[in-house]
């Protein structure tokens, strides 16, 4: 018999919860989902509500499907169960820094609502945030920053979101922006109006 | 063509550098890697760092097998190349923690020198600090907490290390303990006076 999950003994009961981390970083931990089309946006707009958070003085870590993908998830492709087991990863990650208190800020064109379903069960549904940044694929693809949608359209890449792969918009976002209607600063302000009574320290809590 | 890795462009000079993170936390992050045999005191070690640090107002992260493993690693089992990949998974999930600025405090048997080279590599030699907890392997079976010793014996799990797999000892870890020798609270401090010069702020680093 092979040594099998009835052998792991969770052991929380020693470590520190994430309430006493809260307590020592005066923040409360959320997950902030920032989704949409590769040239949406989304990268800058995590970057910009990570660093206008730590200008409060608030502790937060962006995760970025690229940066995971050169490190975590460096054996994964973009096969339908490679996309799934990434997706899965993240939320377990975004995880483990929730209950250590900080806010996480991730950043993935996510695009089946399945995926963000699992990740949402994973992270909690209380703490998971969805940003849904809706920015016209004409504009996304116009954009082309990383030259990819021309990459797709030559054949040249498979599968892309938005071109012969969907994209299944969220059926409730905590929040929907447009940056071809709202500038990105102005798109920032909004998510931090919405964020900040989310994670200001309440001691009492 | 498929989308491959040359089309995965990381994008670290937007989101903030550990730096920032540590000036933001007053600390300097650093990976503790307890590492020893089952019933060896590692968790408990491990818990009671955490503990002491958090009392001095550091922000900490354990990482413990079993409970890594009822998250991001449940898609694994006890096979070489799975024990591999648990390690490498953890180690990747440590850097992110180390880039944050946190000090994470890893608790695995880890039995191979290979797997703990690949921690090293992936992490940096210089924020990888091996905490060895040496207990002798019949004062480990003897205690038996979880009664795997007494399943191993009897043939009931396979591949238990110190059993019918090796235990390869580091050859030049950051510190050794046997915690038959000395009491758990001592090794701690042994710990501690070693581990906080290298996290206490340096404004100027």
């Amino acid at each position: 018999m092979m040594r099998d999950k009835e052998n792991i003994f969770p052991d929380y009961e020693n470590i520190l919860s994430r309430k006493e981390k809260e307590n020592l970083l005066k923040q409360h931990g959320k997950v902030i989902w920032v989704m949409g089309l590769s040239g949406s946006g989304k990268s800058t707009i995590a970057a910009m509500i990570e660093k206008e958070l730590h200008e409060r003085g608030y502790l937060t870590q962006v995760l970025d499907g690229d940066n995971i993908r050169s490190g975590l998830n460096n054996n994964l492709g973009f096969s339908q169960e490679d996309r799934e087991e990434n997706i899965r990863r993240i939320a377990e990650v975004a995880k483990l820094f929730l209950n250590c208190g900080l806010i996480i800020i991730g950043c993935f064109i996510s695009p089946t609502l399945k995926a963000r379903e699992k990740a949402r069960k994973i992270i909690g549904k209380d703490d998971f945030l969805e940003i849904y940044v809706n920015t016209p694929f004409l504009v996304c693809e116009s954009r082309d920053v990383k030259g990819l949608y021309k990459m797709a359209r030559e054949g040249k890449i498979n599968n892309f979101t938005g071109i012969d792969s969907p994209f299944e918009p969220p059926v409730e976002p905590f929040m929907e922006l447009d940056t071809s209607q709202c500038s990105i600063e102005d798109g920032v302000k909004q998510i931090l109006e919405k964020i900040l009574p989310l994670i200001e320290y309440k001691s009492e809590k």
